[in-house]
């Protein structure tokens, strides 16, 4: 990728008309595009970081046999009638709309309901079971402010599952796999030294869902832990969670959080409700046992962005950078600079090239704020010296290394 | 992919409440289920085809320098209202709702007015041209009917492309550009025979447009052609485009097409519309020359479907196919056929394993209504004489093959 073929500018000044730090950064690094509040479109840069998030779920997602299919945004007033989900009092968050004909349509803000209706057409025997099905879905809520940038959204990306049982073993089996998968992927994205978690209130058909919950100043919810960390309860579940614990609950400190998951025991009672039921080898009918697991794919971003990023900018993790090494080509040396671009490139390193004829600050000042792992200066200087400068974002301290200490050094960081 | 942990289900018959033969034949064979009428969520299977579809549209993309981005469903008001397309006397189509606040917002039908909005943003500079971007996005449209599969639906997904240029011959030459790709495009999806560019009518801002339309019999335009095919043109513009070609119109044929792409010059109309402009190196301000280049994913496939099908079920184009093989073991030789399984994926071949435990002609109707491109059928039978039978979903003849035979035979058909 060529800067100077990228259309994405970055902005001299942070967006005014943004409170979240996220979002301030994202759009002054050239990531996304504000349209309205809470809604936001992805350049190149935004888009490839979302992918390669989306990636990291996904592959977990397949190690626990989960099949990727995709959904529909518009929604059936009548498969969310039969569990009371479809009335705005009860949800208030629906965006509803109406076909030619007058006939009411509801845009996904979730699609347990419309998994349920769609999986009835496939599964009768307790053969069929068990199954997992997940989607990424671009799911829409109206929600009164959105004011966190892309941590809470009008408009944004998830990651849903759904597990389907003949048992309550079998489910809770399955459950603890999940949360082993969402561990994975809290620790891939950089995030797990700070992940927990937690047990927290579940509504209406589950006793207890779970949480991940990530330590992060701009979150929205407190956790109370202990001192080493190894017990992490939602502030809204503190008494009941800290009796079932046998823990002092006054021993437990708050901390603010923001929650990057969400994962619920449904058990048959949804199940009950929407006449999804499977005939056992019993010969009788009996309800499905169903769990449900969300990753929000934007929001995720968003904290990720909040923990990992300083005055300079952003600071993306590895894994999810948009790309690895940020080269800035300084002087009249564009020969060598696409040497050194292509050999990169080719050792299956992505580089974002700075080859605009800028001043070497601007171009050092947008490595920083694009937060691009490692940034490499080729000027005439150093290609007097055979060796290029190297720089990690997270680092003060820049070292000069001939091209294979580069290419070995780039390589050896990926692991 | 095994078929036992996959879950969905063949039926037996073709669903009574669809006319079009590309929903009956994707419902019954597994790869859609149906919402509503016109809206469609896509199974593993099905899902594997649209992404299939997508990569190539996304390499041809690339390749003519196209930047994918991803823009977002939810449309101001505003965006829309300086053209006059937010009202719904000129277009009928809008999904609309409300804000919490009661602010009106729609939902992405076209994403025209909201990329000249966004990329004003970016674009100052004769510098900052040319630019093409590109986006895969999930369009949702208000049809009255919807009676064609997912060939027309109120929701499917599109690939968009804009392209902004600061002159006229830069716009021209880079339209031509596309044409190629677009043609690329067919080739690779299977329908570059039957696929032919035409004038079409282009609405207020152009004279003509460019429409790709294949000949199939479900499809809903007429094209007029001579006989060798090297004239077409659209039923709409006939008297206007005849006079301009200089042919007779009485020599043209009809003959009944689908669209499968449609490509625009706006040149500057919507640019000065909405103060979409350039400084020049004049020092002058310009409006910019706006392109644009649809082509509905969903809707290709649909068209793939309508051509590429008997009367034993779907036909997919190997290109596009979820799977390469479909692996019919028969009798009890589970080891042996897990063995060739994991050989033909190794050597990076997509393989659809029936292992269920079904008699042999539902595998065998399965492996045709789902049209993967060859059947290998092993038995015990079959390792007796160290061979597998292969067959062509296009063919009626079996062969007896060795593995490296069948190795061979496979890796050959994919070049």
């Amino acid at each position: 990728m060529k800067r100077s073929q990228l259309f994405v500018k970055t902005l001299r000044e942070a967006p005014a008309d943004e409170s979240a730090r996220n979002a301030k950064l994202l759009i002054q690094a050239g990531y996304v595009y504000k349209v309205m509040a809470g809604v936001y479109a992805y350049t190149p840069l935004g888009l490839r970081v979302l992918e390669n998030i989306k990636q990291i779920v996904r592959e977990e997602m397949n190690a626990v046999n989960g099949q990727e299919l995709v959904m529909t945004s518009l929604q059936r007033k009548e498969t969310w009638e039969v569990t009371g989900r479809w009335d705005s009092d009860a949800v208030d968050i629906w965006f509803k709309s109406r076909l030619q004909d007058g006939t009411e349509v509801g845009f996904g803000w979730s699609h347990e309901e419309a998994i349920i209706e769609m999986m009835r057409q496939y599964i009768q025997s307790y053969k069929d079971l068990p199954i997992s099905v997940y989607q990424f879905q671009t799911k829409l809520r109206n929600e009164v402010r959105a004011k966190s940038g892309i941590m809470r959204g009008r408009e944004f990306v998830m990651k849903d599952m759904y597990s389907m049982h003949s048992s309550q073993e079998d489910m809770d089996q399955y459950y603890d796999t999940v949360i082993a998968a969402y561990n994975c992927i809290y620790e891939r994205l950089g995030l797990g030294d700070s992940t927990f978690v937690t047990f927290a209130s579940g509504g209406a058909f589950t006793k207890f869902s779970h949480e991940f919950q990530t330590i992060c100043e701009a979150g929205e919810d407190v956790l109370y832990m202990n001192q080493d960390h190894s017990i992490a309860v939602n502030g809204e579940v503190l008494d009941e969670a800290s009796e079932e614990l046998h823990v002092d609950k006054n021993s437990l400190e708050p901390v603010t959080t923001a929650e990057v998951g969400n994962i619920f025991k449904f058990g048959t009672d949804k199940s009950e409700k929407m006449d999804f039921y499977f005939t056992g080898e019993d010969g009788q009918r009996h309800p499905i046992y169903l769990a449900s697991y969300g990753v929000g794919i934007t929001r995720v971003m968003g904290v990720v962005i909040e923990k990992c990023s300083d005055d300079k900018g952003l600071i993306w993790p590895e894994a999810i950078a948009p790309a690895t090494v940020y080269l800035v080509s300084i002087g009249d040396i564009e020969d060598e600079a696409r040497k050194l671009y292509e050999m990169l490139q080719n050792s299956g390193i992505d580089v974002l090239w700075d080859d605009r004829s800028v001043r070497p600050g601007e171009k050092f000042a947008d490595a920083d704020l694009m937060g691009i792992p490692y940034r490499v200066v080729i000027s005439p200087k150093t290609l007097e010296n055979q060796v290029v400068e190297y720089k990690a974002r997270t680092s003060s301290e820049t070292e000069l290394l001939s091209h294979d200490e580069l290419l070995k050094k780039l390589h050896d960081t990926k692991h």
